[in-house]
């Protein structure tokens, strides 16, 4: 996989759809959403993004890396918190345009940057709202680390304090 | 829940993450990516996408409305194949910017347009590219049902031939 252009040129409709050549379509942006689920439980763990280094980084190594929106620079699962994530699965869709990940967490079992398992702790009930909007309902939204600790920590050390992972 | 303006504006990093008003972010196009599982199963079907509107529709019945960005449309799942997705349960993640649904299929249980259970039907190999690149490898690729006969239907009825729902 060369440095310069890991993957070629999206294809045809028909053969990015039947076809084996991987060749992933980015936006205009130069980025692809991936769907990240744990390989045990099955849960939606995060949607990120990646740009082509992401991808072509993740498929080498095996370790999940991802482009941060916020930070606009590459970034490795858990460089900060510890908590990383190894593939254990990789699919795309049927137009190209979209990665799923099944990964095991290394170390603690949090996905979310608030030190919770999933980044999808919350549930929008359903039906028509009642006056004053949707209110959201907490559900497995336990902490598994304290974000405060984990990424004061990692901030100081690199004399920044990141706002989230 | 209005016409004009179904949810708030975004909130503060904080409210949006800790708070239980949903205030979900769209992108610069009006869209949030939607990730549709599994309920029976946990399978990843499809990532989509929602506007406003199709967002807020979904709430409202239960029933699965996206946004077209190929054909610039809202698209009620099933309209055209019959085989529609009724909400189990959605989720929000951490900053309000993507939405989880868990969903039951109506008729034949095949999310995506190539007739197949799950857009997701092809896996990414791990490890260092052969010389020539990345090959798919096609896993839980068995059709439900023949796009070309559900579609062509659909879209003689309507006068229009679609490429893809």
């Amino acid at each position: 996989m060369s440095k310069e252009a890991p993957f070629p040129d999206p294809k045809s409709k028909a053969e990015s759809e039947e076809g084996t050549v991987f060749a992933p379509k980015f936006d205009a942006e130069g980025l692809v959403p991936v769907v990240a689920t744990s390989a045990a439980t099955g849960e939606v763990l995060m949607l990120a993004y990646m740009n082509e280094e992401a991808l072509a980084r993740t498929i080498e190594t095996g370790e999940a890396y991802y482009w941060s929106r916020s930070r606009g620079r590459l970034w490795r699962k858990g460089e900060e918190s510890g908590n990383s994530q190894r593939v254990v699965e990789m699919r795309t869709d049927c137009d190209q345009d979209a990665i799923w990940l099944k990964v095991e967490a290394v170390g603690i079992d949090a996905a979310c940057h608030t030190g919770r398992r999933s980044c999808f702790y919350r549930a929008v009930p359903l039906g028509p709202a009642p006056g004053g909007g949707v209110s959201l309902r907490f559900v497995d939204a336990e902490r598994q680390f304290d974000p405060e600790t984990v990424y004061r920590h990692a901030g100081a050390a690199k004399g920044t304090l990141k706002s989230s992972e």
